[in-house]
């Protein structure tokens, strides 16, 4: 054989020097970050339209490939870093999850079995463990119980997982091996995240036997509601198998009655499943975590560090209290995957928690951000956005054009015009256009209303204020 | 509202010098990479011996971090960047991904809508379109069509999505509403990857309704036992829907006929679903595109950039022929999503097009990799690590000791030791214990067999020739 004369590989000090100017180009982005319209203005096709039709047949440089971040694809951004973006959650990175990612992409392992990267799965387990400590949860969530913690790509993904694991528990298995029988039923809250009507399609429970249980004035679940639900799907023939409560809905953030809701569950036998996406974070601070009243008895838990905990996506926590549940549907052992650490039983392979088999090193960025703040750090800048939510809630209050739709005690306020639905839809198109914030919308009781939710990583008392002058002067 | 004291953030311009640390740590890692044990030496529950029990109530300093990388991090790593890993599957990163991966991550946006950052729909779609051209993939499979690709998780997250979309158009969307039936019949090689056999349990078709299909003395599946498998259940009363052909399957990278398995699909009006999960790559050189024959008449396609395409994982490349079928399951919309782009129907939400709601900007570090190799320089590498691998076949064909348990025409070469079974592992221990490379095993025909993956971004022929040595050393 003769070696080749060359190859097409970046040298290492090359990618040396560009690596520090991408770090520079992204600290340079986040100092300007507050400057950019929140919301981009491009027009469907108007990026594509600037970028070659074919593929490139010799290779470029990396200060080319940087000008056209620079010049093409920032235009194209919304930019979910801006201390004024109120819209959907706040889907927040930070430098030291960044720090956390550029270590991960170096590394460059795949976590799917212990062997593959034992500090992968270890240091996860582990961090998982602290986030039960830091967050006031059950000990069954730990890995010391026959539960445990794993990251997943999203709370879509962990909830189906949830369903799955139910389903394995409820059908002793059979389910994995005969197929869905269109006869389980599962049980939320009107106000649950539509994740779980897809959950439902995906794992072939069918979005027909997803019952939306009715919800009181706060848009929180009616425990009765669903018990009489559940009696009458029983006295059909059916059969109930899980139920999920919201702690904190993507509407309103409403807080699902999870004790009352566990009580039912216990009695009937079913899977609790605990949806606190974005809000779990919120118990990093003990006076806030009567949210998490009620969760000793959840089957499972699933909260994203991913949004409002300064972790960059994707970093989604998924806890079960039994974990065979979990394995039952998602462990499958053929003969290339068999290792010595496997068979010993003595490891956990990441692999059978969820659908993937690839998984990245995510409890990186994880581990960097809770050793960055500290559970002092984290506590004090979600009190901060709390506390930022709650003087822009009492504004609302006191204003003569909008109306405050639900008290929320947390971070996402709900409000809209006293002029009707068309005013309040005028506000949200000047605002969001004038590029200065951005946030969205819902329709609680059939009205349209403005969410507001202050989460984002950098966001300051200066930004809502500025925010609020916006929206007041847009409503006049 | 009195302005909080201070802030927990790191600042910008240390975040710049931590920032540029961190890709010190990472040219400095894959300069070292060769040097380390490739796969990890410490014994279960090693790493978490080293880290606190409990989290930090006061942050730390970033120093500290990246000395516990070094410390006790590594220690646990396996190496899937050692130019000496020929185990499982090439997990690929290369420079100018990572460069991607830090841009990515600073920008933090979510691509799940167009609207929550059109450039990162805009660019996923070019590049992918990018991708069926450089491949010579059908048309079909562009966004100019009625399909187009999309970048997912992993290739057991697009077989699931393909799975739904065959379910969707077999029922008319019925699975949907109303769960599984436990009737759908699924079809692959009994040498598929047990992700199906995963992704069939997840998805309600169950297990027992997944055939796998007798294969040739190649390992490759035979069309005349799919077809007489889908009339025996079709006289059964059973609703046949899904064929999953692989071009590369795991154990021994067997090629199932493509265009044979198609021609069964079409006459029963089965979901034809090609798994090149790494194999794909190979399409990027005419000369191996032997590979594709057939895909034109696919219903969807998956291979992995992550894997031996140079492209940090996650970033699995997943095509469908009619964009419809796929959208008709993953689709909901809710409210708190509606926007004006997405009802005016001209802009692509990439939400639809799998299970998660949120995803990050995967498009980037592959837009990078495309620039920088350019198609001429991914063809150089993919024909030299094919090169490499058909040495080594030649090689273990010369030799006293191995054999060779099946013709491979790419980049994993299966063999075993004359001797039997217990010398083959004898072997395998023997080298994966030395440090100085690491590859894994199978059984074909009942017999214990070692793959060897040539594919690593930097394996060179000093790599395959050392590791050949070692082989012989041990087998002696």
């Amino acid at each position: 054989m003769n070696q080749p004369a060359r190859n097409y590989h970046m040298e290492l000090e090359t990618f040396r020097r560009h690596g520090h100017a991408a770090v520079d180009w992204v600290v340079d982005y986040l100092k300007n970050v507050e400057q950019y319209p929140v919301l981009s203005r491009v027009k469907p096709g108007g990026i594509r339209a600037q970028l070659p039709e074919h593929p490139p047949q010799q290779g470029e440089s990396f200060e080319r490939m940087l000008a056209d971040v620079q010049n093409i694809i920032l235009p194209g951004i919304t930019h979910w870093q801006s201390p004024n973006f109120f819209a959907f959650f706040p889907g927040n990175s930070s430098p030291p999850a960044i720090l956390g990612e550029i270590i991960s992409a170096g590394l460059g392992v795949q976590g799917m079995l212990w062997a593959t990267s034992p500090a992968c799965t270890e240091l996860e387990t582990h961090v998982l463990d602290w986030l039960v400590e830091m967050l006031g949860l059950p000990e069954r969530f730990s890995s010391k119980s026959r539960g445990g913690g794993v990251i997943q790509h999203s709370a879509s993904d962990a909830t189906l997982c949830a369903l799955l694991a139910a389903r394995e528990r409820c059908t002793k298995g059979e389910s994995n091996h005969k197929g869905g029988n269109g006869r389980l039923v599962a049980y939320a809250s009107a106000h649950a995240h539509s994740s779980l009507e897809k959950d439902c399609r995906i794992a072939g429970i069918g979005s027909d036997n997803l019952r939306l249980i009715a919800v009181d004035e706060n848009f929180a679940m009616r425990p009765a509601a669903l018990e009489a639900q559940i009696e009458k799907d029983l006295a059909a023939g059916l059969t109930p198998f899980f139920v999920m409560a919201c702690v904190g809905t993507t509407s309103s953030l409403a807080l699902d009655p999870v004790r009352a809701v566990a009580d039912v569950c216990r009695k009937h036998g079913l899977w609790l499943h605990v949806d606190a996406a974005m809000a779990g974070t919120a118990g990093l601070c003990p006076e806030f975590r009567f949210i998490h009243d009620g969760v000793e008895d959840a089957d499972s838990y699933v909260f994203n560090p991913h949004k409002w905990m300064f972790t960059n996506f994707d970093c989604t926590a998924f806890f079960v209290a039994d974990r065979q549940a979990l394995i039952g549907t998602l462990s499958i052992l053929p003969e290339y995957l068999r290792n010595q650490a496997s068979e010993a039983g003595a490891v956990i392979d990441y692999r059978d928690w969820h659908v993937p088999l690839g998984r990245r090193f995510r409890a990186l960025k994880l581990w960097f951000v809770i050793r960055h703040y500290g559970v002092e750090g984290l506590q004090f800048h979600i009190r901060e956005h709390v506390r930022l939510a709650q003087a822009f809630k009492q504004w609302v209050r006191e204003s003569r054009q909008f109306e405050l739709v639900v008290d929320c005690p947390l971070n996402l306020i709900c409000f809209r015009h006293r002029d009707g639905d068309a005013a309040t839809e005028r506000v949200h198109k000047a605002v969001n256009e004038s590029g200065a914030m951005y946030l969205t919308h819902t329709k609680l009781n059939d009205r349209y209303t403005l969410r507001m939710n202050i989460g984002q990583t950098r966001t300051e008392e200066r930004h809502v204020q500025m925010a609020w002058e916006r929206l007041s002067e847009a409503a006049k």
